[in-house]
């Protein structure tokens, strides 16, 4: 299934910068609601590096329509990002996505005042080249 | 389907509190991308009522996961604010949900939170009794 091969594609990425996965799947527990996601192969994971933790949601962006894909990217980032202010403060969350969706969908106008209206960090990742071509902190 | 009657529900249940529909769908031109939503039935509407105007995002909330169907909403109440600041920034825009969604998924203490921190307007609407039941801005 291509979203499994996006999802290691990133893991193995990550493990190429020196970080390690240390959760696969992430699983962040919201008071009443454990969040898991598994669903589709969606799944968050964790990562460290010299004491630095990430929390990485993998979105392929492979469904017909990239805006539909977008609101709910955006709308679990959002969420995830708040899970962890609750709990795990010290994690930061990165949005991983592929690098035609970003210079495609995420150039417009509307996109880019999203990502920089409520902080969404990324990280593109190439499909061909097989690794993270960029950070946005 | 039942998408359908809650949209219809709503649509109605504004029309009772004296609001003229104006628009269904209503569109939202941004920029490169005309926003049509009318996939599923979940269209937004437009509606105005003594020289206010409103947009109002339909939710049904009946999919298996509550808070898989809250991701879009909120990543797609988040791309419509910010798309009609662009183009029509006096119409303000709500998302309309059914009260046994608010009493329940919407009370617990994540989802109040990312309510009051990105200032979702909601509408909460009774399938029952087939009004409106409050108004949340």
């Amino acid at each position: 299934m291509a979203k499994d091969k996006y999802h290691e594609l990133v893991k193995h990425s990550l493990e190429k910068e020196g970080w390690t996965i240390t959760d696969d799947p992430l699983y962040v527990d919201t008071q009443r609601r454990k969040v898991k996601i598994d669903l589709a192969a969606e799944r968050l994971i964790g990562a460290e590096k010299e004491g630095e933790k990430i929390a990485v949601e993998i979105k392929s962006f492979i469904n017909l329509s990239q805006v539909y894909d977008f609101y709910r990217a955006l709308g679990q980032t959002l969420y995830y990002s708040m899970a962890l202010e609750f709990v795990e403060s010290d994690r930061v969350l990165f949005l991983a996505i592929p690098d035609d969706t970003y210079f495609d969908f995420f150039s417009e106008p509307i996109t880019q005042e999203i990502i920089k209206r409520f902080s969404i960090r990324l990280i593109v990742y190439s499909i061909i080249d097989e690794k993270i071509v960029e950070w946005k902190k």
